[in-house]
């Protein structure tokens, strides 16, 4: 039974979103990714909407049975963390509103599932992304590797595919046996 | 031609919502108040949901010309500053998804307006959101009288009523006195 994750990376100028099914062995598949978002010019408002409807058509398109995005701090890049808060409060009423569960993830447990790594920079990030869904290039637009990332961690974190790979033993494929190397890892941190 | 506004304080425990009527004569007389949020045990996506369906209520129940909305400053309150934020997107976006224009204005621009003192206390912003509204005793819920205030200050500051004061001359009532002596006050500064 395959498991679809939305992740959102939120902002008002580029809003990550991704969408990647996850089977019980743990393969998993980009469903589709994209940024949306407007220049700094336009005003607060149509920003907003821009990324609210963007996100309610995704949402309606592909029916994710979560949507995970990533949780926002305060001692962030000041000059944006508001607009980011605003733009994930709109992402996370939508699905709300459809009764889709919300996963919140920060971005160091992102790094630390998918890479093994909490500090790992966006060049590993993309890498291990791109290894995982079996991509035979990076995941464009390259700013929308983070959305990935959320979607395979919320999964990783829930413990998907688990069982599955346990059984499978030894004929884990080489990006499967990346992901269990990286949540061996993250587990002895 | 009444000029109807909604103004919105932000938050997740506590979301300050009002209507506010506003007369060219400047005479503001009071449609709705209210409080709505849920106690900090709760999911942020049910949280902001709750929100979001009060603000989509009203917003369809009043159908206000303009909605106001308190500008978030991410040097406010850390551990609450960006549950407000998200609240504020979540709040901007159901106008916004209307056609319904939003305008920000800041706790200080509120209190100049008022009360005529950008440093003006809870209190004093109180009494007179009651003297301008005409009211027999101070709005309840009290955590309210800030989004009163929004919307009152919204209308002064859009210049609603200037031309109908400057023609009534000496006939204002004693709000609009106050009101008329807050606003040269704040414009001297």
């Amino acid at each position: 039974m395959t498991y679809r994750v939305m992740g959102v990376d939120p902002g008002l100028t580029r809003c990550g979103l991704a969408v990647v099914d996850i089977e019980p062995n743990r393969r998993s598949t980009l469903v589709a990714v994209g940024v949306v978002g407007t220049e700094a010019g336009r005003s607060l408002d149509e920003r907003l909407l821009v990324i609210s409807e963007a996100v309610d058509t995704w949402l309606d398109l592909h029916k994710p049975e979560v949507l995970a995005v990533e949780r926002v701090f305060s001692q962030l890049n000041v000059s944006t963390v508001m607009g980011t808060a605003q733009a994930s409060g709109v992402v996370i009423v939508a699905a709300a509103r459809r009764g889709i569960p919300v996963a919140l993830h920060t971005p160091t447990e992102v790094k630390a599932a998918v890479t093994g790594n909490g500090q790992a920079d966006k060049v590993a990030v993309t890498k291990m992304v791109t290894k995982i869904l079996r991509l035979d290039t990076p995941p464009r637009p390259a700013d929308a590797a983070d959305a990935l990332a959320l979607a395979i961690t919320h999964a990783w974190r829930r413990g998907v595919g688990q069982q599955g790979a346990a059984m499978s033993g030894g004929s884990l494929t080489p990006a499967q046996r990346l992901w269990a190397e990286a949540e061996a890892r993250a587990r002895r941190r």
